[in-house]
């Protein structure tokens, strides 16, 4: 079949299911996601076996451990995907919902009703339980979504796909609110990103490069996430310990999350009595540092940070610091080459504090916490579908009002503009 | 001048400007806005000076009267630039705003903070008095600008370019904050829409073709406004008099603006009694009735109303009728044909009312009110920028708040991940 007419008749298939989906009440919604938990667990087996086949594959393509990782089912992660919908379950339904409402000079009643997207084009990694996750957040926030995961995960999506549908046909919602692109070819992924009378929003994850060619290539709106070069900086006014076991903290408890420390910026007043003490931990893990200049005059061992470091997500052991002589020139070189993901600021000094969090253009920006806290689960709402490090429309970690819009609603008793 | 290169040098100029706009004061920002307000009204006589010159110029090309009519600053207008100026001044400051405060089980205290977007590049038509409204608003929500006006007012933009430039300097903001496009070659706005790394959103306004055009060429967030193709459903519970008096206000206080009705839905319960009642207004205001079918059964002297009729968006004496035969109907006509911008339902069966307002999808929703009220103005914005028809970002009117993101703010006092 022609991919353009597979990717044109899904998008229309979706923009019909869209409008159901979008009225579809709290109670029909809530079914769906209870039913397709409920069938998730009953059907173990099946996925594991659908999951077998793609995993075959991945071995006989000879995809490395961290693939297989991703892509790999099993009973703990399938319990974690229906956990996960029996959770969005119990989350207020976000549609709907009145805010701001006033009444004007003119009589009139003014207020914004929360509303959903319309069609989500997602695009990921062969991450299976991704599809689950994704569908469940996008019926809570009543939109349709278009799956288009990695082509290695073909097999285990088709089957998941299906029991979506069942679940959808057994709760009363239009079976194509969930749809999964079957077609594995590179150009079903271009189609859905230039199907702006059918597709609202695209996501996509996975790695940086493929996210920015999606983004140059979209034209439809992005939520997207490109990397997590998050900063520490050790103000001169900070309790060392608290220094040593959030820094230690948010570069060594997980090195590969988007919110793990990359590089740490410290005040030169302090510098002396904290840099050996982190050293020591950082040896003890095994975390390579590499350093500017004057860190390298305070401790030894440590490898030069070239300029390129600085820019760095290493998602791995090493890290990067930089002495800086004043909060200003921290915020400079933190503004210059963070991702604008998350920074956190050491420090008792609360002038210090709140200049950081005015000044620091990132989409999280902490006093003495660690960085690993940038989540959706961590603030609260309760799922998340990505952390966007745009500004635009939704900035940080994306729950379920992130998928939605504000409609203008007024409320009038025959009034006339003058 | 080389057109790239000149246009890089304005993007990088504001990115630079952008960071300490972010951050100025609620007192700096109104001291500029109270500043030039007061520079325009002392130089009036500069401005129109220099206005005069741009409709010389319009005249020997033979532009139009609305043309003109657009182009024209006299007095009147240019106290109405500075007073839009002074009002600016009054409204609250809505960054540094802090939403949301929760405190997490973990004991980190999360919340959301109003920052700016950055860099706004904003095209527009030969209206000049946008010139001095977008730096307005700019301003008060942190942003820097670029401005682009059309080629036609360049005299009259750069003058007040110049006034804006010494406003800044004299209150102590960055001269870059404000920016005009001096060079009118189109080329600068194929650049400016595809500066990414300087250009944070653009705003169009104008002609639909050039918005549809400048979104697909953009390689930046669009807040745009197409049409205004905005609906009235005449429902079977509708109170006669007010369906009347709404529907004739609604088309005909002003023809030409976007929250203008297009097109009449009404019940065929209710068409006997309401069409020849609002035929004789209509036929008075001379405005030209095209019906479906069964609209001409009803009334005669109806031209008949095309397929494409239903899309258009007149802006001028003409108005498109369908009847139809239950609310369902209604809205699935209206969901088709409208372009989302304002609808509205005359009714006093609260049933019907609110099921409009949920399953209409546009970004103004309405019971028994005119759509001439979908208006920054009237809904207690203070001010706007223009009205998305999008749904991401921002929808409807976009006052100072649609020039902004929310940031989220961790407060800890040392607490790490487990």
């Amino acid at each position: 079949m022609d991919i353009k007419k597979y990717m044109l008749s899904i998008g229309q298939q979706a923009k019909t299911a869209s409008f159901k989906i979008a009225s579809a009440t709290t109670i029909q919604k809530n079914n769906f996601l209870n039913n397709l938990g409920e069938r998730i667990l009953l059907n173990e087996d099946k996925i594991i076996a659908s999951n077998k086949k793609d995993l075959l594959q991945a071995s006989k393509d000879q995809k490395d451990e961290a693939f297989i990782d991703r892509l790999a089912l099993n009973k703990k992660s399938i319990v974690a995907m229906a956990d996960g919908l029996f959770q969005l379950e119990k989350l207020d339904d976000p549609i709907g919902q009145i805010n701001n409402q006033k009444t004007m000079k003119s009589g009139i009643k003014v207020s914004q009703m929360r509303v959903s997207l319309g069609v989500i084009g997602m695009i990921y990694e062969s991450r299976p339980n991704v599809t689950i996750d994704a569908a469940g957040l996008s019926i809570k926030s009543g939109n349709a979504i278009i799956l288009r995961g990695g082509s290695e995960a073909i097999k285990s999506n088709t089957y998941l796909g299906e029991l979506i549908t069942q679940s959808l046909k057994e709760t009363g919602l239009h079976s194509n609110s969930v749809q999964i692109v079957k077609m594995t070819d590179r150009e079903a992924v271009t189609e859905l990103i230039t199907m702006s009378n059918f597709v609202d929003v695209i996501i996509p994850r996975g790695g940086k490069s493929l996210i920015k060619k999606i983004t140059e290539d979209a034209k439809i709106n992005v939520i997207k996430h490109l990397d997590g070069n998050c900063h520490i900086y050790v103000d001169q006014f900070a309790d060392i310990d608290t220094a040593i076991n959030i820094v230690d903290n948010s570069k060594t408890q997980r090195l590969g999350t988007c919110n793990t420390l990359e590089s740490l910026v410290i005040s030169s007043k302090i510098a002396k009595d904290f840099l050996p003490k982190i050293q020591k931990i950082f040896n003890i893990k095994k975390i390579e540092m590499r350093g500017c200049a004057e860190t390298k005059k305070i401790i030894l061992d440590v490898k030069e940070a070239k300029e390129e470091d600085y820019y760095m997500e290493y998602a791995g052991p090493i890290i990067s610091i930089k002495i800086v002589n004043s909060i200003d020139e921290a915020i400079e070189h933190i503004n210059k080459y963070s991702s604008k993901h998350t920074e956190s600021i050491i420090t008792k000094n609360q002038e210090n504090g709140e200049k950081f969090i005015r000044e620091i253009d990132s989409s999280s920006v902490m006093i003495n916490a660690s960085t690993r806290f940038a989540d959706g689960f961590e603030y609260g709402l309760g799922a998340e579908i990505g952390i966007s490090t745009d500004k635009f429309h939704a900035r940080g970690p994306v729950g379920l009002e992130g998928l939605t819009s504000l409609k203008y609603i007024v409320l009038g008793t025959g009034q006339i503009r003058k």
